[in-house]
């Protein structure tokens, strides 16, 4: 469980909140398919507002929960404000899950050597 | 991008409320914390509430909202409500991030090949 706890320690100290304020982006099916719109191409605001429904304010608030964990980054083009995908690629997000997969599938072989090989 | 938006139509469809739920239980780090806690052996309600600081109702909030999305699953034991791991690697979670981040990566490669190879 070394490495587990190790990486547990740290992003627990150092990345509480990137890591809660990114799981809580990722929580919104809005915010989902705006990522996914953007995997596909930079769009204005006025872009991602007609395709779901959204009003400019709906979008501009989804935006900037995004922004604030690296997911987008917008700039000013003319009038327009363009979204693009930003530079995070979830790595705190996944460092997290991979820790957990791991520790999650070494309670399953630990169960497994306990059964082979009991003392 | 046929891969991405395969993956994400499937599960926008399919498993949004459950990727909503997921990301939603991931975002708290008094739950984080007792996924990592139960990562190292089964606890009951009490022993979790311990070392946390909190009341039993608090930790029975926090177990019953991971237990929605499988990542917990509790049983009575004599007197005690005792937790461990759930059956969920987190499938749902990392498929959405793996297909943003594979995304995520084609884009920067396609504006590679745009460079190198301009038409």
């Amino acid at each position: 469980m070394v490495e587990f706890r190790r990486v547990i320690v740290h992003r627990s100290v150092q990345h509480n909140e990137t890591l809660d304020r990114t799981f809580s982006a990722l929580s919104d099916p809005t915010r989902r398919s705006i990522l996914e719109r953007l995997a596909r191409g930079p769009a204005t605001i006025g872009e991602l507002a007609e395709p779901f429904g959204l009003t400019l304010n709906g979008v501009k608030k989804h935006v900037g929960i995004l922004e604030t964990v690296d997911l987008v980054i917008t700039a000013k083009v003319g009038r327009a404000r363009e979204c693009r995908l930003g530079p995070t690629q979830l790595e705190d997000a996944t460092g997290w899950i991979d820790a957990y997969r791991r520790a999650w599938e070494r309670r399953l072989d630990r169960f497994g050597a306990y059964v082979e090989e009991p003392r």
